[in-house]
């Protein structure tokens, strides 16, 4: 894990030594102003959206332009073909074209392919296994990027982290990270919280998860990231405490997401998300924090159901910050991994 | 209101001053070929297309291609996420993300944002307000350009005017303007004959609005384009005759709308717009008007219901002029708005 | 035919002298990397698909960004209106703009226009006739590109030839090339194993379509690319024996089409597409050709249908290289086409 990523895939924070986010970061903050160098004329990227996109698309397309490439956006099943993603399948049904073409075919084209495919929310263990990144990765013969998968989205990891770093100063160590859940008519994925807790957990941050019982995230990814954030002198600890869990905290990310314990039983899950529609991210919820603390999301968010439009458009929201980094770490991410 | 637009955003004909407008128009007409010193590198802007669109977003894409910068297109609802619109909106329902957040997100990105919002069609009022138009501007923070609205279409406006002074001269005052209501199988809003009027008026044209009894414009719109008109040297009346109602124009500007005074209750408007199928423009209706009068359409066309297939391809037609004079106004909006 | 193809449009091989794919294909080849040149700065294209597509699609943007040049991707009926065809139609139905109108704005704007338009699959004489193809190049000010129509695929038939070039050498001159019809869900139109038979029958190959009883090629096409292939020291036969007919083919080119004899009546055809499952081309039917022969399909394929995994994905199969070749001999169009 060095800190040059040039021709090097990326598919989750765990991929990047400290040294490479900081390089990312460094590199993100330096990218402001469009390059007026073009330092990647000629290089031409394809961005797949197996879902829909505002943000990502957007940060792809501009970035590149800003570097002087092009973006190309594919979204199979509207403007291109339906994949399969089976390996082995007789391929008698409605798909008519394998993934495992579609991506040699792009990949052949073009010099990095950026992939969205959101969870299946069928079964933890599939989801949790990434397969649709998994077999990109496998066909593709040109570097890959996560523009969102199943569980993880490290470009709203290194946004979020660019933005803390504005926010909070440049070393985060020990300060407090609230990951506060909260209420949302559908269950969603854990792409999200698990990219907020790998950010605060490699900054060694102080997290708390503020979440109703029975929300708990999976144990196995909490021992994981429990070990990044005690070795940059942070840790983790979960609280059922809609207001008490946010004690300490300089920043709260307001985050819902479906009960990991009855994953894809969503009709059963749906009592228990419903009981906790009072879990709204709002002043009350906000003067829990430590004083003047921060409230971040990633968009896009359900207002007034999440959080409510007080503490979403008030001075101590990094939501715009967040949103706008997107675009500066694509940047980077696009310059330090394709350049020549 | 002065001649120079650096930065600014461009919602209505009535946002310019006539200097504004002339200098919009040479700066069209001065950009027929590519530019060969790309004016606008390292700029993108976005355009967002709430409904469909062929020559806005290719004018647009190509325009920025032209100029050395990028058009990113987004349309929500198919690739990218619904909307609301609601202020304070508890969103508990289908939309996923608040028109609030997309736009700031957006315009947090790039340099300049346009958007394509059509009429609901619903409450007159509502539509008049312009509310998504008014609901984009306020949270943006970049420069808005209006590719179509309730009741505006000011890219087209520019378009109309640039073929009309091609086609009759630069000094359009008192010269006649008729513009013919005409039949088609849905009642439309009001943006292209409001834009329609707003060009002519602006240029002191003399115009006539030729259509049945019951479709007559809304009032408090006439009198601003009467005052308009009428401090140019033009003015503007209504005639319910089909073929009397043309007389004297050189220009005939053929465009169907939805009756106004029975607007949102389009079940109750159908038998009249049913009972003036024959006011088509053909041969004999444009011959009522001034020999060799031009005919117009903005385009998209019912053919041979709104204008018959031989006055559309006839040589008198400025219908291929007003399409092609779309890139060229576009370039102009972006050159003058975004240049540094 | 001259070799000179500036201003020219490529709606088929049959456009080509010798001398004129010769050509292209020499400047595909040349054109792996991106060009440092930017030959085609300022100049943008508009690709119309009116079905969707994948590597067409990829191909054209990323050829025109690599020349230094935009291309503007349009979906008619998706992202843009849906277009009526029919000359003269009274259009009070669903289609809101007519072709005629669509192409004459868009070829007022772009330097060239490429079209996707695939077969009715209703009528066979419907379908020869070309009629979308030949109504956008009537309506087009600018040349036209066809990428893909009812019964021809030009841009496949030259990075098919290329890859051959590539595999077996660069005189192709009797060579043997089976077209081996497979299995599908569905009945496909003739577009690609026409486009295949151009190609190996302008280079000279000696072709055998080995196909079901009932599932011939048309007799006007054949003698037509009979006549090609004899010309060049080629020649062409039908053999319905599974493998048989592959015997001496240095390249299979596996594809599958719906039976010429039952156009349009689909349902009468599906019993004969269903009683030949076992045409599949697999291990066992490959081992009919000659020792070593190569393995071609254009892509979408329906895995395990059409052919078998161990085929597709083994040492002898061209599939990525054609895939590939796509967007080499898409740049050599653009530029050969559109240079100044």
């Amino acid at each position: 894990m060095s800190a040059d990523l040039r021709g090097r895939s990326l598919l989750s924070l765990d991929d990047l030594a400290d040294e490479g986010i900081d390089r990312l970061l460094a590199t993100a903050a330096a990218r402001r102003a469009p390059a007026s160098d073009a330092p990647l004329r000629g290089v031409s990227v394809a961005l797949v959206f197996l879902n829909p996109s505002l943000r990502t698309r957007l940060a792809g397309e501009v970035a590149m332009a800003d570097l002087g490439g092009h973006a190309a956006v594919l979204s199979p099943g509207s403007d291109a073909w339906k994949w399969e993603t089976r390996p082995g399948a007789v391929m008698d049904g409605d798909a008519v074209e394998h993934l495992r073409d579609a991506v040699g075919t792009i990949s052949g084209m073009v010099r990095g392919l950026g992939i969205r495919a959101f969870a299946g929310m069928r079964s933890w263990k599939e989801d949790a296994e990434e397969a649709t990144l998994r077999a990109v990765v496998a066909a593709s013969s040109c570097p890959v990027f996560n523009l969102e998968s199943a569980q993880d989205h490290p470009l709203q990891s290194l946004a979020d982290l660019l933005a803390l770093r504005e926010a909070l100063g440049p070393d985060l160590r020990g300060k407090g990270f609230a990951l506060a859940w909260a209420p949302h008519p559908k269950p969603l994925p854990m792409a999200v919280p698990h990219a907020a807790l790998r950010a605060a957990s490699r900054a060694g941050m102080r997290i708390t998860i503020s979440c109703p019982e029975g929300c708990d995230p999976d144990a196995a990814f909490l021992a994981k990231v429990r070990k990044d954030a005690e070795a940059r002198g942070g840790g983790i600890e979960i609280s059922h405490d809609r207001l008490g869990g946010l004690a300490g905290a300089e920043a709260v990310y307001c985050k819902s997401w479906g009960a990991p314990a009855l994953y894809g039983r969503w009709e059963e899950e749906r009592p228990l998300r419903a009981k906790h529609r009072d879990w709204t991210v709002d002043a009350a919820r906000m003067a829990a924090a430590a004083p003047g603390a921060r409230f971040m999301h990633c968009l896009p968010m359900r207002r007034n159901v999440e959080a409510t439009d007080d503490v979403v458009d008030g001075p101590r929201s990094l939501v715009a910050a967040q949103a706008r980094n997107r675009l500066l770490v694509q940047k980077a991410v696009f310059l330090e991994t394709l350049r020549p």
